[in-house]
């Protein structure tokens, strides 16, 4: 059997990124005898380059016809503060939730030994945080209508929506998440505002009964704001709707004090797609100095949650935190110690992996 | 010339802090010859028990005729974990928003020197942070309609709507304080994603010029967040929607460490609301340790905002910063030493302003 992998590694740094995560597959495909395909594809600022669209369909298409998707990162500065640009690379990344059906992203938090001092927050709060963030990814109000303008110009409107079958499907991801983890699920919601929020309560609450094993709790997202920094080991699974989960998966992100450690996976009716959650990081690109870890650790996650290969995706785990023991890090993690290239690090990688 | 406060004590620990409030207010009056008149008025769980009605037109009325409302916290636990329920006190909170006009939420974030060891993140982070929050209060998601469900009750929907006014009027504030302070304005929005978002900022961009010597920036809620926690003292004025800022105040207000010292004001068309941040605590209500400070400090900001008086503001800032240093404190802030009780800590700002 071959699995097919869509490579989209998109702007700034994700070129270089994404060529370390393939070093490391490509290892593990070795060690394995596991098939792997690779086909590569436009995306972001360099796609509306060259041909005017963000998601081209070409590169739907592809991944439609893959079993997961690599991704690496999107976004220029040409379009930063200019919300209103007719094509812009976040377009292409909406489109691409939607029409491959991404709707969970998840995003583990949870903290490096090496690492930990980095932290804003302090040592014995993050010391043992490990928790999982699943965010609705395409409903809500990214992608509820009507939006837009009055006639008159004078007012704007979004609309936030959502179907039972939606929260249901995100729902009991959190519950299966959970039973395999330490068996708590937060659900954080606003339903003391929100009719949507209303329903979400409503829905989860009568699918409970049926894990019974989970220990579930509702918690409103302003004070689950709060608790992300002031007791982030109390968490275990946190579900929550697209809006919200923007907002406090990055928030929950800082915990670690290492963005360029931190993977995803957007788990799709079609197929799924991992990425690190860090940016393009333009100002790096080129310069062969981005840390590769998250994306790394994104193909871990890809081998486990596309692929079912626990194995393989342990093994790019303890890779990555062999390499951290050994300072084999890039400079952005190196502490004024020596920094290795992003290249050195693949190459360090994958060579643990063989 | 009098001055008539409402005040709305509520539930919980509400009455007792508010009490030690009055007694500030009072000794501030006596120092300094000002006229008070005080109408007490119901609100909140007791509101509903007694009169059916979380915000009672009575108390609406009183506090139409007010200069300034003190109000202490609603909130009890029957009412937990019941979103649905008919009757809920936070409804009150929202028509009370909603029928005063309180479209401006001011939250400073600051830290306390003696008390910064408690806050969750590094002290070097927080040591010096000193922002104010500004959520528009009365729009957005909290308000807009439809709201409600599909007939066949599968789907939920919620509405956000911004008029260029309710934008313009709190964006203006937001350079008012900024042109008070350290000259830096941060607009929060999700312009990539919203329509409202994008006519906030296309709002805030034609209103920028009016206010030259202002630095502006536009920031993403998702970064936001971020920032919040990785860089505090990089804020001076952050401005944002209603749904976001509930979100970011709460997040923001971990900071100090101390949720008992941190004070709000609602600016209203009407009049204005004064109130501590923190809830009604059930648990504490009737004990004598919940800490006034927060509410005694809201107090200040009634005289800085309501009345312009900052002498008196100033004086009970110092009663307080005086207090802490004396040690003169409630069990949530004492770190083991001895605690004084709410009346206690009350009666010692009381006569430190005399
Ligand atoms: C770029 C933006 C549209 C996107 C989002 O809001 O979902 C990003 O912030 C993210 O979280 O992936
Ligand atoms: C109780 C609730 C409706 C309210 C809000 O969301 O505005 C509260 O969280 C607040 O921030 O004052």
């Amino acid at each position: 059997m071959s699995y097919k992998i869509a490579v989209l590694a998109g702007d700034g740094i994700g070129p270089e990124i994404v060529a370390q995560a393939r070093k490391v597959i490509e290892a593990i495909a070795e060690k394995y005898k596991h098939q792997i395909e690779y086909t590569e594809a436009l995306v972001g600022a360099v796609a509306i380059d060259e041909v005017g669209n963000p998601y081209p369909d070409d590169t739907h298409e592809i991944c439609m016809n893959s079993d997961a998707v690599l991704f690496g990162a999107i976004g220029h500065p040409k379009f930063d503060n200019d919300p209103s640009a007719k094509v812009r690379p976040e377009q292409g990344l909406l489109a691409m939730r939607q029409k491959l059906g991404l709707y969970a992203n998840l995003r583990p938090v949870n903290t490096f030994k090496s690492l930990i001092h980095k932290s804003p927050l302090k040592t014995e709060l993050v010391d043992g945080a490990d928790f999982m963030c699943i965010r609705e990814l395409t409903g809500g109000i990214y992608f509820g209508r009507p939006q837009g303008r009055s006639e008159d110009g004078q007012t704007a409107y979004d609309t936030c929506v959502y179907a039972v079958e939606e929260i249901e499907r995100i729902v009991r991801l959190g519950f299966e998440f959970a039973g395999k983890r330490r068996k708590r699920l937060t659900i954080v919601d606003k339903a003391n505002v929100l009719a949507t929020s209303r329903l979400w309560r409503e829905t989860a609450q009568r699918i409970e009964p049926e894990y019974p094993e989970i220990e579930v709790e509702y918690m409103f997202v302003d004070n689950a704001a709060m608790q992300i920094i002031t007791w982030p080991k109390r968490f275990d699974v946190m579900v929550t709707e697209n809006m919200f989960g923007d907002i406090l998966t990055d928030e929950a992100s800082v915990i670690s004090g290492s963005m360029g450690m931190l993977p995803s996976a957007s788990i799709g009716v079609n197929t799924s797609v991992f990425e690190p959650i860090h940016g393009s990081y333009p100002q790096a690109a080129g310069k062969n100095i981005a840390n590769p870890c998250a994306t790394v650790l994104s193909a871990a996650m890809m081998f486990e949650y596309a692929f079912g290969m626990m194995k393989e995706g342990a093994l790019i785990r303890k890779a990555v935190d062999e390499a951290l023991e050994a300072g084999v890090v890039t400079e952005d993690i190196a502490d004024g110690k020596k920094a290795y290239s992003t290249d050195q690090v693949g190459d360090w990688l994958a060579d643990f992996v063989k």
